[in-house]
């Protein structure tokens, strides 16, 4: 059974994910004389840079998370399937997907692939229990009531020990999102719960980055990794460098550093923004269309994005494997867009160009005015990266009303003091209990 | 062990629930020479007249539920402890609580109990997995995720007459819950969701509500009544009245009339907004103070709101049992306070009075720009009711980051069509294919 009743004449475009590559494959398909599905297992694009903020209580689900039928409600010639992608077959250019236990096949003129990726715990899988991804809007709400839910354990714990357990994070991975959330978590505890608590001090808060490298933020260049490691550190942050997370539990985490010596930090949260792997899609493609995939998993493209030997199937985003590329928001925006205007120009019999990618730059916010920012040749930090930060995040969030709502938000937040999102629901209470009682 | 690590020699009030009763017998005592413990199973407020809104997408669960602690914070003689009450002893004035497997002793001077009302399904407690109800945040975002769930489930389904079943929604009760709910829905329905979908047309959502009274908000008086029904109905919503839900599972709902005709209605989604009783808490209290409750399980207090014979206990809100007072917000707001000045004025030797409720009235919204309201001996229906219905939920909403937050979400949602909060997480999606799968 396909999903398309009518019969459509045009080109047939299918594309696979509605994170960042999908979504600008798709809008740069508006005005193409071409129809589209979309296909994505939730119902929402999740602008990811700002899990952090859906985390620690700052911006509500909605906010970073748009309904995709919203998002495309104008375009009359795309329509969105919420099903999970189960088989590619290649020969047939037939897509197998599961829609809600309905069987659907999808027939497929071109299609582009972006799968996106998932959290990667470096073949440490038995970690996924102890520390929360920060990869899906689930991740992000099963965390916001791990934080608060954690104050609160610490404020009913009579036992000091265990009561400095619980007021400390761990944050594995000092990209832009790990330094992010540390830095957010220490903004959270030293203003936002201010006077809310009668036996603990949230001031007291340990939080700790730990990063494998050398430096954080390593992408941003030296500079900026020292200045990144400095604001953190007058805020209190504890940076581990140079250090892997060797153990992991639901008591504690245990790093080791380079010279072989161990430490065990007793701590109740634990956030992994280490590292991604490619979606699976990337494997059962390659191995679909007898290409390669590189050691994350992504699929070896040609330089238009598409796939050696089936020029009508297109890989982007984080799936794809292009010049070393990094897996960023702004390449996948960039190479989905690629894919959608080779598939238009072949359709006006012009020659496909190779992508190029535009380096925009990288941003990491550190507290409230403080961010560092990367963008082209100019390397800033302090308020003026922070301006930086706030302009394009306004900039990319995805519809006007989300933005709007944000920046109330931020207002909120970053000139007072408060966090809207603090309710604990009753799931959240439950994982409480078990933690306490496995204590 | 007591919570009371220090030593603080002043008259202890003990509150126990921070729903409206609670919240405003704490505000009560802000410059009172008492201590106070705030006693709270979950760790916000909540402000219930506008779940609905949070089902519906309009708002978040932040925006309608701040947190106790940050409410309090400035409460330098108040705590606040999340635990579970499991038993009150009259005798030795101390009540025993849960709190996160730890077990709670705190001594009162004054107790104000303050633990309001669940969902009652009359007897058929079996409904129960069917039918939300709307009392808890729980249950408002189980009900988001069921309803925008319904519409993507429509979407992918190819049978004509489980798709009509999946777009039916059935509100059972027609007081201004069930009314607000119902409205919603149907305007979500032809407004919010235009243009979202390519197989289904949102407009030809049903939208049944049942109610077993001759009248929907028969509280508002004969014209009022007459108004809501003539709103909803032109607005499509189908109008049951003197029906009584007789039979309910996961495919439908069997309504029968007072003259035995039964009818069976096929519908995904219904929403249980009919009727409350009691918390748990007031039976225990009765048998544990020797005194009556009403057949709701409410106790019957003296005119004072105090327990007879045991002046030091007073009953609040929903579950307090006097003159025959409804149980709605402001009956709550005004009794918790009146208890709060009853401890106030017996410190300072002066007699208690008896509790006068001040009836404020009754509003109801039925879609943007009109609703009902009922205040003093005025009756208004339309734009004015709406207008009435704004300025007092702007007034009312708690903290002012909540209300400006809130005021932009509505002119998002009234001006304009949208609705923020629509995204489905995990666990959602998992439900939706349960229900395919029973299907």
């Amino acid at each position: 059974m396909s999903v398309l009743d009518d019969i459509d004449p045009r080109h047939h475009v299918v594309i696979i994910g509605c994170g960042f590559g999908g979504l600008f494959a798709a809008r740069a398909l508006k005005r193409a004389p071409v129809r589209v599905t979309l296909i994505d297992r939730t119902n929402h694009h999740l602008f990811q840079p700002l899990l952090y903020q859906v985390a620690t209580g700052i911006l509500s689900e909605g906010q970073i998370a748009p309904a995709i039928r919203d998002v495309f409600r104008n375009y009359r010639s795309l329509r969105v399937v919420l099903a999970e992608v189960e088989h590619i077959d290649v020969a047939a250019r037939q897509v197998h997907a599961d829609e809600f236990g309905h069987a659907l096949t999808i027939d497929y003129d071109s299609l582009i692939v972006a799968g996106g990726a998932r959290t990667s715990y470096f073949g440490h899988d038995e970690f996924r229990d102890a520390a929360a991804g920060m990869k899906s809007l689930d991740d992000a709400l099963a965390l916001r009531g791990q934080i608060f839910g954690a104050f609160e354990l610490a404020e009913a714990e009579a036992d000091e020990e265990e009561r400095q357990r619980l007021m400390t994070f761990v944050v594995v991975g000092g990209g832009p999102t790990g330094v992010e959330m540390a830095g957010q978590l220490k903004e959270l505890s030293r203003r936002a719960l201010h006077r809310n608590y009668r036996r603990i001090d949230p001031r007291h808060t340990r939080v700790v980055l730990v990063e494998g490298l050398d430096r954080l933020v390593s992408s941003m260049g030296p500079r900026l990794s020292r200045l990144t490691a400095r604001d953190l550190d007058r805020m209190g942050v504890e940076i581990h460098l140079g250090a892997m997370v060797t153990n992991m539990d639901d008591q504690g985490v245990e790093i080791t550093k380079k010279d072989g010596a161990t430490e065990r930090i007793p701590a109740a949260t634990k956030v992994w923004a280490a590292g991604t792997r490619a979606s699976g899609l990337g494997a059962h493609l390659a191995e679909a269309a007898g290409v390669q995939t590189d050691k994350a998993g992504r699929v070896v493209v040609a330089p238009d994005c598409s796939v050696p030997g089936h020029p009508e199937i297109f890989v982007v985003g984080d799936l794809m494997a292009l010049h070393d590329l990094p897996a960023v928001a702004e390449v996948a925006m960039q190479s989905g867009a690629h894919a959608s205007h080779t598939i238009v120009r072949r359709l006006e019999g012009k020659p496909a160009r190779p992508f190029r990618y535009h380096d925009l730059g990288t941003l990491a916010v550190i507290s409230r005015f403080r961010a560092v920012a990367k963008i082209g040749p100019l390397r800033v930090g302090g308020f003026i990266g922070w301006l930086l930060w706030l302009v394009v995040h306004v900039t990319f969030l995805t519809g006007f009303k989300n933005r709007f709502g944000a920046l109330t938000r931020w207002a909120v937040s970053f000139v007072g003091r408060g966090r809207y999102e603090r309710a604990l629901i009753g799931r959240w209470v439950a994982r409480a209990k078990r933690a306490t009682k496995s204590a």
